[in-house]
């Protein structure tokens, strides 16, 4: 099957979440991508979650290099930088792209790579814009969110447990290299861009307007435990100890909700006594505690799968909080088409993901597992047209593995 | 200055979060966006977080859809649809791409678009694959983070405050817009791609690995606190109450922060008492709590302006946890490259984010504020090529704004 990248070549020398999982997501859409490491891996290689049983295999490195070939190169010698150059700037209109998370290898300095081809397609990883680290979890604590997480006013911050930031970048990364792309076609004129995790999560929070709330109200907006931030949403318990979400955004969802709970009387009477217009979102949030006390009884009364049919019923918005475990059960059960199994060359089998996006109703193929070097004297003659001897010698002085 | 997607066209009709932010993201590099709302504005047009004293402006709504051409149209009525059909199919190698979140209008349905313009780039956001609705705060629940989050084991889930899924499908946009333009351009074939929500959740926690883990497992992955999973890293609080989040995930990292502390020999005492290797991220993680409560002392001995020298001067991987407030007044001291300030047409002034991305070291024009149906006319005009009279005839019959 035909996928839209078909014909795109990249190269990705990049660790840990951002620059890989751009990579990936342009090989699920059909790029060739070749991933460039050191020799023996680079500091993700192993990463948690690993599989256990010492199959040394990391459900997070193959996971997110996928679909991707591997070939490993010495970065500290002149002739692994060599092939390193010659990959990344290699000729012909579908290369010379490359996605890098460098920091501070002169020798891989945007200028350099230029001077080899001029219309290069480079996008950059960095954690602060001026090259210093920086990982989500840092850069979250800088925008102020795990600050506004929790329930408990006064409280130390709770941080979120996904690095979002990560993976927001990770998409950003796949959007600049496909823009540079388009930018050279019409123009001939090669991109340099960088994206630093720190900008991303300002962008962020910028974005949904929460600078400018916090710059109107001059002090933090204050926790909210579950509840939705300026609209009606939280969390209820069921008769059995299982939770949903439940959501009201537009006025059909607010009405599904009220009938399905048979509280139209309730709030048709709180309505004057409060002043307030529960058709609208704004009132919906500045009442919340109280329309989340009228509700909480239905829920309490009812087993989870009577609330869940019954919601369905009505077409309320909502979910249900469910352990991964149950994800995966409910995925081997019945195989959810967008996951898949992944068998990793140490043997063991993980579950990974298809690509979200679909093309024709399909997710495509999800990518084999790399296996470090797997693809190296592969690549070194496809792309740089080296001969079996020359490869060999490589070899034989350590320079590629 | 050229930006990248200078000449694309994109016309959006995408409410909340994920359609805009791709829309937005596209305007941003340079495209031409022209947003379609329904007369008097979609769901999302009066969005918290908005501005008081009765100006009307949504923060939330200005910020996500700024840099855009704004067209109202009455999508009721035959004549009104007939222009967003015209708008989204408008011929031009660089036009006919269209993002929308679009459920359930029979008219807009792909099948009757590609047969108006067979080549179209057509991007739907969508809740679940099967168009029922989904939010952030739903799916969220049906992967399993807020179950994992905070530390009371047995606790409530504690919800995640940024709508982060809702970010990552809007870059996932941008990414499918610019892959369907790839591949356009390539072959002449029009792309249909859809993208729920629900999907990007699921793909995001597969890929990071975390449902192998759950299925290797087969329980659920403990309340870690504030611990990074997998890893050191975690909060410590200083001796004036501001707290920092710490982070090794090198062997470099972690030596820096053994270094600044002072605990070399602890640790070295500590590694044969305890059968670890702290050189091993890990060990380190599996010792976390161990390492947290030697470190923890040193933080608290000092108040957070030395803390913060001392970090920086080891080059300790560090954040500062910091509110909003606080960004806002370091960007009103000192001016962000990335931030800017965003007047809002009902007077308002929020301050909002350029690009993330850089091209040649520069966020470009964020791109102004829109204002519902202000270039409803010159989109007629400069699209459609209507004449002065036949817009005139439109507005008199109420079918734009």
């Amino acid at each position: 099957m035909s996928r839209p990248l078909s014909g795109l070549h990249v190269v990705e020398c990049a660790s840990f979440v951002a620059g890989p999982t751009g990579g990936m997501t342009l090989a699920q859409l059909g790029a060739s991508v070749i991933r460039i490491d050191p020799l023996g891996g680079g500091p993700d290689h192993g990463r948690w979650p690993a599989a256990g049983h010492g199959t040394g295999d990391s459900y997070y490195w193959a996971s997110l290099n996928k679909g991707k070939r591997s070939i490993s190169i010495d970065l500290r010698s002149d002739e692994g930088r060599e092939l390193v150059l010659g990959l990344a700037t290699a000729p012909g209109p579908d290369r010379g792209v490359l996605v890098d998370n460098v920091v501070g290898r002169r020798w891989m300095a945007n200028d350099a790579l230029v001077a080899r081809r001029p219309d290069l397609v480079h996008v950059r990883v960095q954690g602060y814009p001026d090259g210093r680290p920086a990982v989500d979890y840092t850069v979250n604590a800088e925008v102020g969110i795990p600050q506004i997480t929790g329930s408990e006013e006064g409280a130390a911050p709770v941080n979120h447990v996904l690095p979002a930031w990560d993976l927001v970048t990770g998409m950003s990364v796949a959007t600049a290299v496909l823009a540079g792309v388009y930018q050279r076609s019409r123009t001939g004129a090669g991109v340099y861009s960088e994206i630093a995790l720190s900008d991303v999560a300002l962008a962020g929070v910028a974005n949904l307007g929460w600078l400018s709330e916090a710059d109107e109200r001059g002090h933090e907006r204050p926790r909210h435990g579950n509840h939705v931030y300026g609209s009606f949403g939280v969390d209820f318990a069921c008769s059995d100890g299982n939770r949903v979400m439940v959501v009201a955004l537009t006025p059909a969802q607010w009405n599904a909700l009220v009938s399905v709970t048979g509280t139209g009387d309730v709030f048709a009477a709180l309505e004057p006594a409060l002043d307030a217009d529960l058709t609208s979102e704004t009132e919906r949030y500045r009442l919340r505690e109280t329309i989340a006390a009228v509700l909480r009884p239905w829920f309490a009364a009812r087993d989870s799968a009577t609330v869940e049919s019954e919601l369905n019923r009505a077409r309320v918005l909502w979910g249900r909080y469910q352990g991964m475990t149950h994800v995966v059960a409910e995925h081997r059960a019945g195989g959810h088409p967008l996951l898949a199994d992944l068998a990793l060359p140490g043997g063991a089998t993980g579950i990974t993901a298809r690509s979200p996006i679909r093309w024709d109703a399909d997710h495509g193929d999800p990518g084999a597992a790399p296996e470090l070097g797997r693809e190296t004297d592969e690549v070194l003659a496809d792309v740089l047209g080296l001969d079996e001897r020359t490869i060999g010698g490589l070899h034989d002085r350590g320079v590629v593995g």
